[in-house]
């Protein structure tokens, strides 16, 4: 693991129906992280686009972009400009009716340093994932860059513990969550409120139960359901990062925002010989955890 | 899964030397959750004596019984008394050098419904362990009752969201923790504040990942270290009950106290249709969770 301080900036941002401004606005976030110092940059989940998933629509497949396409290149530019590992998240065309939700990992130099394509695809009214993204076939492999091991997960992962622990196993250094998750406006306060802390505390506790900082990179604001449906959706923004503790470092709230924050990776050491978990888990009694049900 | 309301207790207490005085408090608080219309109720680990792992002697393991000793006995008589299911927790002799920590959990007709034998060990300064506990070797099977199957847990397992999983795909519908947890009085504030904090925010994460109810009922008080040594415990309290979206329902604060909750078991199924999170886990790309480390 590496040690020393680690800046990283989260470009907490919204988007509209203007791809161009979209990638303007994450440009500019990464230029201010770059202008704070941040070592590390993490955009939102799928950030050139407004959220389409909201219904289905073939034709919305035309957003779609190979590995080396536009957004790459461009956050290879800034990556190189600024001297700074980004980590953007694309719709990745991989073939005629094979595209997948990818987050992209650009090292300092601009170089692509690997790629992670989600796991878990989520599908609900308003975020009809299945649709659109075939379901990542690379695993849960973290991706090496000069500023350490990145544990890159995105959004639906987030709920759950074996992605963050196989993560951790496999050297991870940081967990990484590129994410798009918004209220439904048909909720009640007390609703939201309870997605919004239960969205909070499963990453911590991902966090204290592999020993690791977290960081949720989450988009922002008013997104209207452009099929003529009702599935709005208002990002509830609130990135945030955490120590091995799951302990709040850094916390924005439902704005537009580049969330700066040093993390101190030695942490990880000190705070992993207290709660020494990795210790203790009873590997010859988790064949279950691959399994369905228990039925 | 059961339907309707069930109202459970947390009989969160204190413990000193005097075994005799410990009982007592563990049937006073039983007979006080009965008053108050509770269901269920939970004691501390090990809530006969006081947390005696703080230091190695081979002279304690005269305060393990067996499996029908005189806690299961008292605990049983109670149970009938109430009509109440019980979770206790004992210090099981099974044989010469052979010992568990060992939930065990009482029909509300005396009878016994099942144990579990704590599966993760800990060992730190001021809790020895692995000195005196044989891991379980029961593996995570939850204990069918009269008021629900109940994924009981002990103490570090609360650490391990692999436990959790593993009894909610087992069927669990509730997770109980039993559990003995402290401060250690050489942490400043801060840390305290953290692990408090970790502690809560990770079980109520187990909550929100399996979409189920969780209870953890802690000892409270002062414990001297009675080999001379320095491992003085403070037991943080703090019992509480959260719903499947790791909403608090009810906390204690760090005082002796008989925690009353009743809790909407349906909540699971409407949580679990919005959150559908056992749908979409990868089980096809999990089998490195059954190993020690990805090097």
């Amino acid at each position: 693991m590496k040690s020393g301080e680690l800046t990283l900036a989260l470009i907490q941002h919204g988007m509209g129906a203007d791809v161009d401004a979209n990638r303007t606005a994450s440009l500019d976030g990464i230029a201010e992280a770059a202008a704070r110092g941040a070592q590390l940059a993490v955009l939102p989940e799928l950030h050139a686009s407004e959220y389409f998933c909201k219904y289905q629509d073939p034709a919305l497949f035309d957003l779609a972009e190979p590995l080396d396409g536009i957004t790459r290149r461009l956050l290879a530019e800034a990556a190189a400009d600024y001297k700074m590992v980004v980590v953007g998240g694309i719709f990745e065309h991989r073939a005629p009716g094979l595209a997948h939700n990818t987050a992209i990992v650009l090292e300092c130099d601009g170089s692509l340093a690997g790629i992670y394509r989600k796991m878990h695809i989520p599908d609900d009214p308003g975020y009809n994932e299945k649709f659109y993204f075939t379901p990542g076939d690379l695993g849960f492999e973290p991706v090496d860059t000069s500023v350490g091991r990145l544990g890159v997960l995105v959004c639906w992962d987030q709920w759950y513990p074996e992605a963050a622990r196989l993560m951790a196993l496999a050297g991870a250094e940081i967990l990484l969550y590129p994410t798009a998750i918004g209220f439904d406006p048909a909720d009640d306060e007390a609703e939201a409120r309870r997605q919004l802390d239960a969205w909070c505390i499963i990453q911590r506790a991902h966090g204290v139960a592999n020993g690791l900082p977290v960081a949720s990179c989450n988009r922002a604001g008013y997104e209207p359901d452009r099929s003529g449906g009702t599935y709005n959706a208002e990002f509830w923004g609130h990135s945030f990062v955490c120590g091995p503790q799951g302990e709040v470092l850094a916390e924005a709230d439902a704005a537009s925002e580049v969330l700066v924050c040093s993390i101190d990776r030695g942490r990880s050491e000190t705070v992993r010989r207290t709660w020494p978990f990795f210790r203790d888990r009873r590997i010859d009694a988790y064949d279950g955890l691959t399994r369905r049900f228990g039925d």
